[in-house]
């Protein structure tokens, strides 16, 4: 992996990632040279045991431009300045310009609830120069290299001593409220263990201290076991319709052997998630034989430096449709009450999606 | 308050609800004869600790019909069976025919996670006859009625020993994922305490033993005294945009002195949290001058016979949008790591509801 460091003339870091060697005296652009000055913060929701993020600045943010206008492809036309430069590279990440916690948030106003500056980090992913590109149809070097570049953000940001949990998500397609339809993701950087990642936390310690062994370990075991709902398996990795999905497509992605944080993976076992990563993406676009939409979330461990043998690299797949032509919706008992009410079984999804025939590499159908 | 239980063609049961006597002999219809053969059942989530319902019957359900067929309207042409009968009645209560819960769930299927059946209930409310009178447009002694209904389930429901929570909410709008746009809410009761309003009962519960008060209490003590949210005052109830909203425009309802449920709510209470009901109702549809879509969901204490001093009954509304025309997305961080990231601040959202003006009630503008 090679990655290059530049600063943007609003202030911004931005870096090149690539499987090959990038250019000297390469100059970051940005939509514009004012700095920054997103101020966000947190408030304490005490009847949820939670913080809230209010980040008013964001109301403003670009929506759906003009197809002339693409702020995350390379800089073409100065009149249309973007985020990205021109030159040889794969994937770039920079802060977010309209983030809704940053490194130097500071004085939160004084409420009725306790309030924090939202000192974190929210930053973009953009995983190829190409627009027409998503994750299922690049190189699996290029999905290699993404999962190194989410190993180096989670070391670089985790060892901030204000940033306690990495999160890398992409959110896909108009469905999921996405702006801009470039190819991209997102990592935010949490100054606290946000509460779904604590849950998950809290439910694998137990787990492991009662069993000296990773609950998802366990249960990836029992779906080999079971083998209805898998959609790619090789030694290293797999991709499944969990038992319990939440939404009618869910899909988990993760390593067969427990693996604490991207940082973690051995070289094999990033090429397996990368084959499973492409699989996924590939049947999801097959399906319906058109772009499917869907939140991406990738869970790991909490970076306090600590040993989390309890905790297992995973990805799952949030996708809001739950037949070609409806949306699942989520609303009363989802929202209000926190249960999931599902109309597919997950067998009968997996099903689905097994049927899709993929190319995974020359040669090799899936 | 008047009631009349009904049993639908169908072996489902309707009652009548009625600020006045209501006849004898009124027949319930039901869109089919056929029984209704929902099986639903719960599989257990290992990593997040809760419940997800299958409910595979459900995909066929209502979508949208034509507007000559609304099966929640009294019915007129037998041509087009709907739900309810003609007569003299305001509101009305029935089994849902599409359940994610029912009382008669039996043998779940097998698989690697733990299953149960979904042994709940899912009770349609259709708020009145009238298709075109949303809830802000009903006479205060209606909403009086409403409150009264929801204390009648509650009390009924919750006397199931299977039955450990009763949530009454709305869906309002095709935003929110809405089939049918006759005014109606729905009641879920649950054979567990769901995830959210168990996390609630634990803050709640933490607060009240070390303060002997109710945390809601305090916190709405806090909100008078700030003034700047407060949506509605009297001296039984208010509604406020809280100072840690999660939602734009969320508004919460409730007593100012705590309240364990419906059931114990006194008639002066009821009037109060009416009169907050249509307000608050009556601002959103003025806001932006057309129907406004929300989730409102009514928060109340478990139904274990217990006393449960630390529990305060209140109602909080979801709103999906946070411009007239820009929806608030949940994506990456609201549902992967469970934080909310809020465009607005709650004080400015406050000042958008309170320039609205409305008539509560015959020469009252509020």
């Amino acid at each position: 992996m090679y990655s290059q460091e530049l600063l943007k003339p609003d202030g911004r870091p931005l870096t090149l990632y690539s499987r090959y060697p990038i250019a000297e005296g390469i100059q970051a652009p940005s939509p514009g040279n004012e700095p920054i000055r997103a101020n966000p913060h947190l408030r304490w929701h005490p009847l949820r045991g939670e913080w809230i993020a209010y980040a008013s600045h964001r109301q403003g943010r670009t929506f759906l431009p003009p197809p002339e206008y693409n702020p995350l492809a390379p800089l073409i036309d100065p009149h249309f300045p973007t985020e990205l430069p021109q030159g040889q590279y794969d994937i770039a990440v920079f802060d977010n310009r309209f983030a809704s916690m940053t490194r130097v948030a500071h004085d939160p106003p004084s409420s009725i609830v306790e309030t924090l500056p939202a000192n974190g980090a929210c930053e973009v992913v953009v995983f190829t120069q190409d627009p027409e590109s998503p994750l299922g149809s690049l190189e699996l070097d290029h999905l290699d290299l993404l999962l190194q570049v989410w190993a180096d953000r989670t070391r670089i940001l985790g060892e901030h001593p204000q940033i306690q949990y990495v999160l890398p998500f992409e959110n896909r397609g108009v469905e999921m409220g996405v702006t801009l339809l470039h190819p991209h993701g997102q990592i935010y950087a949490y100054p606290f263990v946000p509460p779904v990642p604590a849950r998950m936390q809290e439910r694998q310690q137990a787990y492991y201290q009662e069993n000296q062994r990773s609950l998802l370990q366990d249960l990836i075991q029992k779906e080999i076991e079971d083998k209805q709902r898998i959609i790619y398996l090789d030694e290293q990795a797999i991709a499944f319709v969990p038992a319990c999905a939440r939404y009618p497509y869910e899909v988990w992605i993760a390593t067969i052997e427990p693996v604490a944080t991207f940082i973690d993976l051995t070289a094999k076992q990033r090429r397996g998630l990368a084959k499973a990563l492409k699989t996924v993406t590939l049947k999801y676009d097959g399906l319906w034989k058109r772009p499917f939409p869907y939140l991406m979330a990738w869970f790991q461990a909490q970076t306090d430096g600590q040993p989390h043998p309890e905790s297992h690299l995973h990805a799952e797949f949030y996708p809001p449709y739950r037949t070609s032509d409806k949306l699942k919706y989520l609303a009363g008992t989802e929202l209000a009450a926190g249960m999931f009410a599902n109309d597919a079984l997950p067998e009968e999804k997996a099903k689905e999606l097994q049927a899709v025939s993929i190319i995974l590499e020359a040669g090799v159908r899936v």
